[in-house]
């Protein structure tokens, strides 16, 4: 397995000469004190050796080994606690967090980037810290003074991680069925008795108490989705001095055995009668938490971003060193024993396709986090497009990034033939480790639902229209001729996003399921729409910057030409196939099947 | 997980009502006298038991335990020796085999079904008997009489197995790299001595005896492909009176830990200095092996199909059983807490992507294994068609139905969600089991070569003319207006799939490099085509039969109108790749990437 190397000239060129970051937190008045391009650049360069150093060298063990079970106790892999106690240390616990609980306050376009070299040295973990910071998000958000002081502070000190509990056998993606229960006490706490299944670091050893987010509901409340509040619930109580108090007994049942991210502790998880306190109002659970399952959602699809560059990074390497076979127009090098088989066109096809799609990701990736932050730190109409446009490409971010991504993964392990499928390569865990971000923080079916029926369709369409105009304002702006190769099928993708749009807002009138039958491959058209768009951009910037004689830029303009050429066109199947309508999923009955 | 049941009723309608197999078989004076209607419908019963009660329960423990290496040893995982031994003795090893040496003599029409539900049971159980049955057909056609008499009928009687030992370290899909020596010895034997990797099968304690059939060179054969010779080196040797003899070097230095088929023994194999005897002529080894190949390769995308059936059968069952939201267009289980979600579109999608294409890749299995069957069996035309469809859709049949089976086993673990990636539930386990079948035996990309660049191009287009004659032939002679919703697509594809091949030869002519960077897309593109072919005629069948009002006729045509509804439209984006050319994927460096 190839030593894996953080894209830092990437991510640097993405945010500061292709989504100009530094202007932007110019203008962000929240961020403008403490946040500017030496201090990011700082950070990216520190958080990649960790990345490198202490993080990718646990992969291959924790998939080995993974974390165990025992009487109640996990325990993590070998090197988990070490490197989470180096991770803290270095304050990285506290990098996106609230600057008045003791975070450092960074934008997501940074925090994704960080991230994304998490993820690429072990999503198993990443998922440790991730959670934590995604549970501080909905902590910081709607949480009291007092639980913020008392436990957001400890977080961001990496002293506690989080947890997030939701899932119970019978309620997955329907929530509105969990019975978990809490009950109100005199003293305004509440007793929480239930259990939670999936519950990812619900338990294990690397730091002294774990902060529990958990959905459940008041004896009384409505029924469904409406009745659900969230608590906080540590597994020790706290006491007034900050101390750890008693057991709240909050105990693991029993840790999943599953396909992949073996080093992360997957728990079942009991409450019986454990104290816990409202985050938010009552009933309004499902709010709190879905700030911090929108954060997670792009963390996810920020998992797949991560795989598949390690995936094209150990793939290339090899392609590169193994020799086999002759190139079809003659021999390439012709004093070795065979060509190495970068010259055989499929082999170059799938490493194109691993590099446009992962470096495409990365850019919208980049994107959407700018549209975060200027939802959350922004004013008037930019805090308004970031809105919108950060909650349409949210469940875009994490279906696309995560599809694309399991497929870099699949398309790295074919580029090493047989040996893919060998443990030792490392290759496969990668297919293995990934596979879970297609389906967990809602599958990438309901990804595709949140966003053609309640997005897009629940907005009339409006919400799209956002993204619409955004790209036609870039292309009515961009005349040079040099552009045009990228610019006409731009916009050609452009115009037919929109008129699929329209026609399926038309048809789901007279028939919903075409809602329901159309989504996952309306996600996809969007996907590949949005990338072109990302990958035009890329492009001028690459063409403006060409004269300086870089092959980074080169490198570039090439993988956008190869994207129009070779990727952009799949949105034609998929079109088509939302074209032929919903009929022929529905007038098969059940018992046909 | 379902308990698997063999879908007989579809297997039957394919090989009597769509392909009129005791027709054909009438008319082929070898299988005239053996092969009639009751003998297969009571075999693929008898064999249907033996994949359902024998082979599918030893799949889950298969997978954790795995087969284990010590000291040279090999030891199968639990319940394997049993189950071969009853296999064996039902007499399942002989099936396919030439009848003068005391095989049965079936068609390939029938053993490939037989396949089929042994890889639904489990891939891993199926290799065992699956390469030895390869390796029979290889010896049959090229090893002398007294090979014949001495190792064949062996193993058509199940006494012992075979393995076929190619890869090397350094030569994979390279075979003319190969170091493996063979010394002639003055009593017409050989002295092989070498190195083998990823030898399925290579060592196990299922049989005393192990058949290699292993690819080495004499010290002064001609360099590559050339001079490449085929020996078969027993475990042991074989005494004149045809008990087992002394143990002749064949040992096995480590097994791999792989990703999925843990039950299939993966060895290192060494010889040194082992006795071997030529099988057919010096030097022509790779012709004789190709005999193997071909048949494997096809075996290779039954794997395919069976993990696909499996993995449809449990989706359908889990998501029957799962409650979860409500229908878009209102409740339609009021009475429960949640619908199933078969109501959800995305999930039937899944679902009907699966059906579709599993049982149009079994039915397109079973008209290759026709074209077999006409080509071994049949004369003059008869035969010639068979030998050039069979030829040009042997390279289909492994990648196409390989990818169709594992996307379809992704769709049924994505039915599952979260289950699906949990060990317990067996679904995940199919991912990783189907995962190699894209690999070995050639890579698809291998595959997707040997189709464009050495059937199609090099015949200059006719091998292809051959298909594409059929499939008008089919259509002028198809001319009910009930055909018609099918009959207008097909023939829509098949003259896209005509241009798309004669633009490919131009192109070709001035850029060879248009083969290897297209040929991936063109094997799909020609794989959705011959699909629908395939579904048209099925429809046929189902529409004239519907009358009985028997519902699986009315679910074959209802599955047919989606497959054209919506998955043949796949083709469009892959034409318009291809036809994109290859400048993107060479006009980039190698240092670029």
């Amino acid at each position: 397995m190839a030593d894996y190397q953080v894209p830092l000239k990437d991510m640097n060129f993405l945010l500061f000469d292709v989504f100009k970051a530094e202007a932007l937190w110019e203008n962000l008045p929240q961020l403008a004190e403490h946040v500017d391009r030496e201090t990011t650049e700082a950070i990216l360069q520190e958080c990649a050796k960790i990345a490198e150093q202490q993080v990718a060298p646990l992969s291959r063990e924790g998939d080995e080994v993974g974390v165990s079970f025992n009487d109640g106790k996990v325990t993590t892999a070998p090197g988990f606690k070490e490197a989470f106690q180096t991770y803290a240390a270095g304050g990285w616990t506290s990098l996106g967090g609230d600057v008045n609980y003791g975070g450092m306050g960074m934008p997501k376009m940074v925090t994704a980037l960080h991230e994304e070299m998490l993820c690429s040295g072990d999503i198993s973990f990443s998922l440790y810290p991730g959670l934590t910071a995604g549970a501080g998000l909905s902590l910081a958000k709607h949480g009291s003074e007092e639980l913020k002081e008392r436990y957001l502070t400890r977080m961001y000190a990496g002293d506690w991680t989080a947890s997030m509990c939701l899932t119970e056998s019978h309620a997955g993606t329907d929530l509105g069925m969990i019975r978990t229960k809490a009950i109100p006490q005199e003293d305004g706490t509440y007793r929480v008795t239930g259990n939670k299944i999936f519950i990812t670091a619900g338990e294990h050893d690397l730091t002294e108490n774990i902060v529990h987010l958990v959905l459940a509901k008041l004896p009384d409340a409505p029924a469904g989705p409406k009745g659900i509040s969230l608590f906080l619930v540590p597994k020790y109580k706290v006491n007034d001095d900050e101390s750890l108090g008693e057991f709240n007994n909050v105990s693991c049942g029993s840790i999943e055995h599953k396909m992949g991210i073996h080093a992360s502790a997957t728990c079942v998880m009991n409450f019986d009668d454990s104290e816990g306190y409202l985050i938010g109002d009552l009933n309004k659970g499902l709010n709190c938490m879905f700030t911090m399952m929108n954060f997670e959602r792009i963390g996810v699809g920020i998992q797949g971003i991560g795989a598949a560059v390690r995936s094209y990074q150990n793939a290339l390497e090899y392609a590169k060193d193994r020799l086999q076979g002759r190139s079809l127009s003659g021999a390439k090098s012709p004093e070795k024993p065979a060509d190495s088989i970068m010259v055989h066109g499929d082999v170059r096809r799938m490493l194109l396709n691993m590099k446009a799609l992962t470096e495409g990701s990365r850019a919208l990736s980049t994107y959407i986090s700018m549209q975060l932050d200027m939802a959350t730190y922004g004013e008037g109409e930019t805090k308004a497009q970031g809105e919108a446009l950060s909650a349409l490409m949210t469940p875009l971010a994490k279906a696309f990034f995560t599809d694309m991504g399991f497929d870099s993964t699949v398309a790295g392990q074919q580029v090493f033939g047989g040996h893919g499928f060998i443990r030792e390569w490392g290759q496969e865990q990668l297919v293995r480790d990934t596979r879970i971000a297609q389906i967990y923080e809602g599958t990438n079916g309901v990804q595709a639902m949140d966003l053609l029926a309640r997005k897009v369709a629940g907005s009339k369409g409006e919400m799209m229209n956002v993204f619409i105009n955004e790209v036609r304002t870039y292309i009515d702006a961009t005349s040079s001729s040099e552009m045009n190769e990228f610019i006409a099928p731009l916009t050609e993708a452009i115009n037919d996003l929109d008129s699929l749009t329209k026609d399926l807002l038309v048809a789901a009138q007279d028939n919903v399921e075409e809602l329901g039958t159309s989504a996952n491959d309306y996600l996809h058209v969007f996907g590949y729409t949005a990338m072109a768009f990302i990958w035009a951009k890329m492009a001028e910037v690459a063409l403006e910057k060409q004269a300086s004689g870089d092959s980074f830029y080169d490198s570039k303009i090439k993988t956008a030409r190869y994207y129009f050429a070779k990727l952009l066109p799949r949105k034609a199947s998929l079109i088509a196939a939302i074209q032929a309508g919903s009929n022929t999923l529905f007038e098969i009955e059940d018992e046909l099947f």
